[in-house]
Formats: C-alpha cells, sequence, structure tokens
C-alpha cells in the first residue's frame, strides 16, 4: 500500500514526503524529528526547512499525498476481477508477514490516527481517509453486484464495517503483545466466512485467506 | 462500563484510582498531571504522590482496576440471556449518545492503546484487556450455544472478530469528525445482520440496534 506511492518520486517536494514516509517508518511519529526527515533526504536538508514549518505539516503531507495518490490509481481503474481486488485490500494489515517497513508504518499510522483525538487536521485527514477507503470498497462492491458475483447489499454499509474492522486489526497488529493470542487468524477466518456469506452470490470460497 | 466500577470508591487506594478516571475523562492523557487527578481527590492530594510515582503508573493502575472489576463482576455471574448479554456488550460504543464522560474515557482509551506502540506496559495492559473481553464474549457465545439459541460456530474465532471491530469502532467514535458519514448507523445494521446470520440460530431480530 505504501511503498509503490514513493518508488520514483520526481520532485523535489515529492523527495521530501518520501524521505518523511521513510524517517516515520524508522522513528515512529513520538521520536520523529525534522532533522531525521532531512537524513532521509538526498538533498540538502535545508530545503525541508524551507518548504515546511513542522514535523506535523510533514507528516499530514505525507500522508495526504499518499492518500491522493491511492485515490488516483486505485480508484480510476475499471473494476475487472471484484472479488480479488476486494481481498487484496482488505488483506493488507491481515497477512502474516509484512516487511518491517510497513509494520512500522501501520505503529505509525495508529500513533497519527490517535493524535486526531485532539488535533483537528489529523481529525479531518483521517476523516478523509475513511471516506476514500469507504468510496473504494463500495465501488468494489458495486462492480461486484452488477457483475452478478456479490450479493445485492448495501455497498455503503458493508464498506462501513470492513473499514472499521480493518483499522482495528491495524490497532491489534501495532500493539498486542500477546503472541500466544492467534487473533490475527481468528480475523483472517472469521472475514472469509463473512465474505463467502453475506457478500459473494456464489459461495466461492475467499481466496487470499485460504491459508488458515 | 465505567462509572459503576467507581460509583462508592472506599479505600484511599480506589478513591485515587476514581480520581484518575475522573481527570482522565476531564483532561484525556495527553494534558493529564498528577496535580489534575490530585484536584479530584477528595482527601490531600499528597497522598497521590505518596502512593505512584507518575501519570503513567496511575493510569495503569486505573485500568487494571476497572478491567479487574469488569472481571469480577461481569465473568462470574450465571449468563442467562445470552442474546440481552452479547448486544449490551457490543452496543457500548455503538449507542449514538454516550454521556460527555464516556464519550472522554473512550477518546482516552483510544489515546493509550496507541502508546503500547512503544510502551511495554501500556501493551500488556491492552494484551490484557483483549483477552479478557474476549473470553467473556466467548463465554456467552458459549452459553448461547449450549442453550441453543446461538448457532454451534467456534466462539473464540467470533469473539475475536467482535471485539476488533468493537476496538475499531471507539477509535471512529473518538477521532472522525465528518459528521455527515453515518458511520455509526451502518456498522450497527451490519452488526446487527451478523448477529441474525452468523449467530443467532433462530432468526430473531436483534433488539438493542433495532433503532435503524
Amino acid at each position: 500500500m505504501s511503498e509503490p506511492f514513493f518508488s520514483d518520486p520526481e520532485g523535489t517536494r515529492e523527495q521530501i514526503l518520501a524521505a518523511t514516509y521513510r524517517a516515520l517508518s524508522r522513528h515512529g511519529y513520538a521520536d520523529l524529528t525534522i532533522s531525521a526527515i532531512g537524513e532521509e533526504f538526498e538533498k540538502s536538508p535545508s530545503l525541508v526547512y524551507r518548504h515546511y514549518d513542522s514535523k506535523d505539516d510533514l507528516v499530514l503531507a505525507c500522508l495526504s499525498y499518499m492518500l491522493d495518490q491511492f485515490e488516483t490509481r486505485f480508484t480510476d481503474e475499471e473494476i475487472t476481477d471484484p472479488r480479488c481486488r476486494l481481498e487484496s485490500f482488505l488483506g493488507w494489515g491481515l497477512v502474516e508477514d509484512l516487511s518491517d517497513e510497513e509494520d512500522e508504518f501501520i505503529a505509525s499510522l495508529v500513533e497519527l490516527r490517535s493524535l486526531a483525538v485532539h488535533d483537528d487536521d489529523y481529525g479531518r485527514h483521517f476523516s478523509r481517509s475513511d471516506r476514500v477507503f469507504e468510496r473504494h470498497l463500495a465501488t468494489i462492491l458495486r462492480a461486484g453486484i452488477d457483475q452478478g458475483v456479490f450479493q445485492d447489499r448495501d455497498p455503503d454499509r458493508v464498506a462501513v464495517i470492513l473499514n472499521t474492522l480493518m483499522f482495528g486489526s491495524l490497532v491489534r497488529r501495532a500493539t498486542q503483545q500477546d503472541t500466544d493470542q492467534p487473533w490475527i487468524e481468528h480475523v483472517r477466518a472469521e472475514l472469509a466466512t463473512f465474505l463467502e456469506t453475506q457478500v459473494y452470490a456464489d459461495g466461492v470460497a475467499v481466496r487470499l485467506f485460504d491459508d488458515d
């Protein structure tokens, strides 16, 4: 979800935001400093200070850029295989192994979202990200209904519960210390049952979670 | 879920933890100070300093006390009406209106859980709270299965997805700014459908969410 957005950043702004993403994944939000972002930046760190006033300006611009990229790349293309698209979107935070960078980025997302409790700028960002993800999920669901492969259920409602469950899973992933508790397998298995009984029209099994 | 735990605190320790709960609900975690907790305390604030070294000691002791109380009160009693118990537990964070104090406490829980990203003491607490809530949910589910009113599905798996969804809902409740987005109605409606089709054995409608 994250890395492709910064695989080949072109302008100075993109390079600064890519450096912010790398620094956030490396240090987490609490220990993030503008100078740590400057160290990840290929050009003069002074350029970072020239463009942005604070670490929150940088982090919010980085989050916003990634969400814009998500919107452009993933919501404009035609959905030819709704089931595959749905499972790959939902599976991101639920696969067994992510790269350390992805796990660190999820941890940062959980920290950053909690800032929205008191900070309206973060509140606006995460309200927008919920809207974007739910619109994307609803578009996939509508495509599946139109193609006759999904049940004719209210796509907006289903999108909201899936997105809410997804963020709950990210929080657990970032904060769970109890390695004996197989919560992630249980969420995958129950989500698969949900998709098979509440979403898919034809009793076909979920593919991406079938390693349980 | 919260207020009854501190309705009549008896010893000094309980009174200090009740004061911590009130101060946390009033100020949130970020702005919480030991002196703010002292102001909520009926006796000499110096007693607070004598018993606890830091605000995190106080907050962790408060969370732990509330969870102990939850375990004692709600997990020891016999479950005579599993459907009612399940809906009342799940409904706590999903009802339309909570008191300001409850909403503030949820916001604090979201802040505190994000500390678990870097702080092992909070990590241990929230891993334990997931275990306690999931054991409670699984006990209710097992009682329903034994009484023949719930479907015979793996109670541990169902408990995990419900608990994960519940924390996701608390995060949204505490951080959502988008008042146009009827996410909470959608979660309630989808959760009701989930219970009716995946949990309840007899097609009886969910009662507590039927105001949608």
